[in-house]
């Protein structure tokens, strides 16, 4: 990682984090329901999305100023469908970046209404934290990206079919990309789109940046799948070797180990070769394709 | 009833339903999540909610139009909230309506997500299907108030301390208001607020309603006390006598059943003095407001 992404990343997840927490704990709530919605927003991880937001704001030399509340908005969606699909009920799992789930420590019902809460309430981030500087017009098109993306057409319609390919012994190339261009792709998409409408970027600029940021989401996919296979429980936070486990379908298991790098790497190519037509600052966006294509959790 | 009042509901009844199922039928999701999320929308009921959204730009004289879809969202907002609150985790309950509740015909996990995706979906019924006779910031206040009725702030934080409260064996009256204005209240009273925002009232008018709608929203909640106790089963889809055999703490068991009878009077009393000084067409929300003390399911 180069020294100017590695400064990047640190201060601004310290930036993000700081917004994220004042902002939730200042809010006049039940205090346990709060400590909920605390619990699994402090348990971190790499605040990739804000991050993601922050990133097309620096590239396009703007001020990252409103990329904050945003960026919190999706990372509090992000964090709620982590709470929801630990439940018994969905992925059953006890484990989350090495700490206990949120239904573990608070019970099933407070962890279904912190992420109901969580849900609800990053909405309100974009209705009454940005600056006038953001129109009512894009707020509204923030808005508008945020629900398609998160919701049925996105990340919970991608959770919901990958539940139902769970049940089946192995599904198709193409139907386990089209869940994970949903159930993780769209918010990153989300990210990347979000931060060129606060930067002004033209439609042409967004729409190429929506393809940049497909292949991302699917870079980010097989690395998580290759990381099941031979990364290290220590820095991944849960069990290696989970989906042969559970004879899950996956990159690795479909086109084998080699057959998903190769396939990582012409995602990560024709990412970077996307951002290399559009005028903007690409050191950064370069940066953040080599960092998803390598990163070790 | 009046025959006026009847045929409003009705008509206006009819209208939301058409305009809520083709909505969600016309959506490009998961055809089994869909029908999940269709199975409690249409599981029916008054459409209370919506009807208040219309019934204020009635009294305003304005074209209800844009009251449809902002009426549909907050009616996603009801009916996922009583998805996950039947969940097995949360008050466990096996009927709704008289029919299965979603978890028991759908599964759990697809309830959750259901609900789940009929939140999220509800904020885009503002972003996207309302005329341009809305200014892009009325629309942006309506998400506001949505998400502040509808969260932590609101509902989802008057149910999180009635789960609480049930763990008690009494709680003092000012607690059960708190919960209840939240609970059920806050919902109520976003209806009643958005219909005269999109009338364009004043916001004096605007901060009357508020407190017409909390009367209202109480004198809700203690007739749905008293049927638990006076009720037909037939007609309220459950059965009669539950909050006594849960030992639950309501309006009739701290105030009696007279008392309480007395107060839901004094609620509507006053609930319709507020009308009575507004510039508005009168009758229609005082019809509501006898409906509200008398209804029987």
């Amino acid at each position: 990682m180069t020294s100017n992404l590695n400064d990047f990343l640190t201060t601004r997840k310290q930036a993000i984090e700081d917004y994220l927490f004042t902002y939730v704990q200042e809010l006049h709530i039940p205090e346990d329901l709060k400590s909920s919605m605390l619990y699994s927003l402090e348990a971190g991880g790499k605040r990739l999305r804000p991050v993601l937001v922050l990133a097309l704001l620096n590239a396009y030399g703007k001020s990252e100023k409103d990329g904050i509340p945003v960026g919190c908005a999706v990372e509090m969606i992000h964090t709620y469908s982590l709470i929801h699909d630990d439940l018994p009920c969905m992925d059953d799992d006890d484990l989350r970046r090495g700490k206990p789930t949120n239904h573990k420590v608070y019970g099933e019902a407070t962890a279904v209404l912190a992420g109901d809460a969580l849900l609800t309430e990053s909405f309100r981030l974009i209705t009454s934290q940005l600056s006038d500087n953001v129109s009512a017009d894009q707020k509204l098109r923030i808005i508008d990206e945020l629900v398609k993306s998160a919701g049925a057409l996105g990340m919970v319609g991608g959770q919901f079919d990958d539940m139902e390919a769970e049940q089946k012994q192995q599904i198709p190339l193409a139907e386990l990309e089209s869940i994970h261009a949903r159930k993780t792709g769209k918010l990153l998409t989300f990210s990347v789109a979000a931060g060129a409408m606060l930067a002004g970027a033209s439609d042409d600029d967004i729409e190429n940046l929506r393809e940049f940021s497909y292949h991302i989401g699917i870079a980010f996919q097989i690395r998580d799948d290759i990381l099941d296979l031979e990364g290290s429980e220590e820095k991944i936070g849960k069990r290696v070797g989970s989906d042969t486990a559970n004879e899950k379908s996956t990159y690795p298991s479909l086109l084998t180990l080699s057959g998903a790098k190769e396939k990582l790497n012409e995602h990560i190519t024709r990412a970077k070769k996307i951002v290399s037509n559009l005028e903007l600052e690409q050191q950064l966006l370069h940066d953040l394709c080599d960092l998803i294509a390598s990163r070790d959790h």
